[in-house]
C-alpha cells in the first residue's frame, strides 16, 4: 500500500477534477505483477494500468488500491468490474471513495465474491489525496496559502525592494507547488506590481496550473502582461460592475466588504474542475481568504533574514484579539537549500495533510 | 573529548566571567579515571575537579580538555601545572585559549615533557564556548536576540493581546536560555507594557542572570515593578541626562540618536562580568542592537499561528533596502511542543555557534 500511495502522488496536479490514485497488484503467490496510478482525467485509471500491466498474473491475486474502487462508468468503465473481470481475488483499499456516483465498489466487490478489506494505511492515503477530498467535502477547492517571508515576517524591504529575498531552491520549490495545483491565485496589488507570470516553469512533465488574478476593479492586468502568454490558461475575475476592457477569460464575481467574494470565486473555480489553489499573495488576498475561513494548508519559506521594516505576509485577516487567531498545526519543517519551509494545516482540519509529489 | 565538550555546556551560565570547561582523564592504560567541568568562576577548574576524581590514576594518564589549560594564577593555580604535578604523560585539547593572561599553558606542559595535542573536536568546543570566545574576541558580550511570533512575524494581537502566543514549553525553554545567559536585557517598552519578572524560573541549579532594563528616561521602571524584587540583580540602564528618581542600580550612559548607545550599553556590561545577553525586546531595542551590528545569534520561537495584524518582533533596524539585509544561517530548527524554534548566526559570524545545554 505504501508504494500504491507513492505511486499516486505522481498524479497530483494532472488528475482534476479526479482524485490521485495508485494501485499495486501482487500474484496469487505474492509477488508484484503490475502497478499503476491515475494520470489524468478520462485516462484509464490505476487499476486499470495495474491490471493490464500484470495480464494474468492477477487471477487469484490481490489488489492494493489508495481509494475504493469505483462503481460507475464515467469517461472509463467501473473499475470494480475490471478487478472482477481480470480474477483477482482479493482486494485492499485505503479510503472509502465518498462520492455518491463512484462509491458503491467494495459492494460490488463482495457481490461478485471478492475478499474486500478496508483501512489499511488509510491515515496517509487521505494526506495524499486531501486535496480531492476537501474539495468533496466543502463543495469547494482545497486551497494552500503559499508565503515567503524574512525571519521577522517581512516580504520586502521598506523600499519594496524583495527579489531574493528567498534562495533558487525555494523558488525552484514553489513551481514544483504551482504544478501540483490546479489553479494559481494572486491579487490586483502583485499582479500590478510584480507582473508575475505564475506557470510552473522547471518542473518536468508538469500540468500548467490555471492562472487566477483577482482583479475587482479589472485595472491591474494589462494587455501585454506576463500571465497573458500563452504558457498557461489564465481567468481573470472582476467584479459584477466592474469595467472589463479588454481583459480576455474574465469571470464575474460579487464584491465582498473588501475585494471580491471569496466563496464565490472558490464556487466558480469548483465549477471549471479546480480541486486544489495554491494561493501565492498578496498580504490583503490572503487575509480575505483566511478571513473566510477558506485556507487549508499554509506553506511559509523562511528566510534567514532580518529587515525590521517592510510589509507584511498577511494582513487585513479580520482578527482583531488573540483569541480570535487562526491556530495551525505544524505538519512539516524542512531546509530548502539556505531557507526553511514550514508546513501547517489549521487545529480544526481532519489530519489529511497533502503530501507533496516524490522528487 | 566530545564527553568532555558535554560536561563543559553544564556550567553554561554560572562560570562567567569564565569561559565552560570540561574535562576527563584516563588512567595510563585508557581508562576514565575522572571527570570534572568548572562550575563557578573563582571555584576549581575543570582539570582540577578532574584530577582530584582520578587520584593517583591519573599518573601516567591522559587529560582530554576543551580548552587550553591555563598558565596563569588567577584565584586558582594554574591548571597546567597541576597536570604536571599529577603525572599527567600526554593533554589533548580542543580550542587554544586566546587571552594574553592565561594562554601559554600547552608550552608549560610541553616543556616539563609533556605530551601536548591540539585541534580535536575543536569546532565542536568552540561553539560550546561562543559566548566566551566572543566577548575574548570583540571585547563585549556575546547577545542572543530571542523573539517569540506567530507564523506571520506578528508578537501581538491589534488590539495588543499577546499572552500564549507561544506555549508553556516554549516559555519553559525561555527560561532555560535566561538561566545560561550572565544578563537578560528589555527595553522601556516592553517594561512598561508587559512589567516582566525576567528571572529565570523552573529550572534546577539556576544561576540567576543580571535583569538589564533600557530605560532611557527613566520613567519605565516604576516602584513595585517586578523586576525589581530580589529573586535576581537588577541593572537600570538610563541617559546621562536622564533623571533616575527613585531608580536602585542605575548605570548611565550616552545617548545615541535613538534610545541608548548599544556599544556603550554591552561595554558597561562587560564591565561587570557579563560575558552573554539574552536581549528579550521589544522591536524597537532589538533594532537597535541589529543596527549596531550587535546581534550574534537569533532564537526565534513561531508560534503556529496567524493573526494578520499586530506588531512586528523587530523594527528600527536602520535597513531600507534588500541589499542592506541582515542575512543569517540557520544553525537549529527544533519543535517545542506545538510551536517552532529557530536558531541563526550572522552569515559573517565564524562557525562557533553555542550549544545549549543538556537537558
Amino acid at each position: 500500500m505504501r508504494r500504491a500511495i507513492a505511486l499516486a502522488a505522481r498524479g497530483l496536479g494532472s488528475t482534476s477534477p479526479n482524485p490521485v490514485v495508485g494501485c499495486v497488484v501482487l500474484d496469487a503467490s505474492g509477488r508484484p505483477a503490475g502497478e499503476g496510478f491515475h494520470r489524468r482525467a478520462g485516462g484509464p485509471h490505476a487499476e486499470v494500468h495495474a491490471l493490464r500491466a500484470a495480464g494474468d498474473l492477477a487471477r487469484g491475486g490481490t489488489a492494493y488500491v489508495t481509494l475504493e474502487p469505483c462503481a460507475h462508468t464515467g469517461r472509463t468503465g467501473p473499475c470494480a468490474r475490471a478487478l472482477i473481470d481480470a480474477g483477482i481475488a482479493r482486494v485492499v483499499y485505503a479510503v472509502a471513495d465518498p462520492t455518491p456516483q463512484a462509491r458503491g465498489g467494495a459492494a460490488t466487490l463482495r457481490a461478485a465474491g471478492v475478499a474486500v478489506e478496508q483501512g489499511l494505511l488509510a491515515e496517509e492515503a487521505a494526506a495524499g489525496n486531501a486535496a480531492w477530498l476537501t474539495s468533496v467535502r466543502l463543495g469547494r477547492p482545497h486551497v494552500t496559502w503559499k508565503y515567503a517571508a524574512t525571519l521577522d515576517g517581512r516580504t520586502a524591504a521598506a523600499d519594496a525592494t524583495s527579489r531574493w529575498i528567498t534562495s533558487a531552491e525555494a523558488r525552484a520549490d514553489v513551481h514544483r507547488l504551482r504544478a501540483e495545483a490546479d489553479a494559481v491565485v494572486v491579487g490586483s496589488g502583485t499582479a500590478r506590481t510584480d507582473d508575475p507570470h505564475l506557470a510552473a516553469r522547471g518542473v518536468e512533465g508538469a500540468v500548467q496550473p490555471l492562472r487566477v488574478v483577482v482583479d475587482t476593479e479589472g485595472t491591474a492586468v494589462r494587455p501585454g502582461a506576463r500571465v497573458l502568454d500563452a504558457a498557461a490558461p489564465t481567468l481573470i475575475a472582476i467584479a459584477d460592475d466592474a469595467d472589463a476592457g479588454a481583459l480576455p477569460e474574465t469571470v464575474r464575481l460579487p464584491r465582498a466588504a473588501r475585494g471580491l467574494d471569496i466563496p464565490a470565486l472558490l464556487a466558480a473555480l469548483h465549477a471549471r474542475g479546480v480541486r486544489s489553489v495554491l494561493l501565492e499573495g498578496g498580504p490583503a488576498l490572503a487575509g480575505s481568504f483566511v478571513a473566510a475561513g477558506a485556507v487549508d494548508r499554509v506553506i511559509g519559506y523562511l528566510a534567514p533574514v532580518l529587515l525590521g521594516a517592510g510589509p507584511a505576509a498577511l494582513t487585513d485577516a479580520g482578527i482583531t484579539t488573540i483569541t480570535e487567531a487562526l491556530r495551525l498545526r505544524l505538519t512539516e519543517t524542512v531546509r530548502i537549500g539556505p531557507d526553511l519551509r514550514i508546513t501547517a494545516v489549521p487545529e480544526t482540519a481532519p489530519v489529511t495533510t497533502p503530501v507533496t509529489k516524490e522528487h
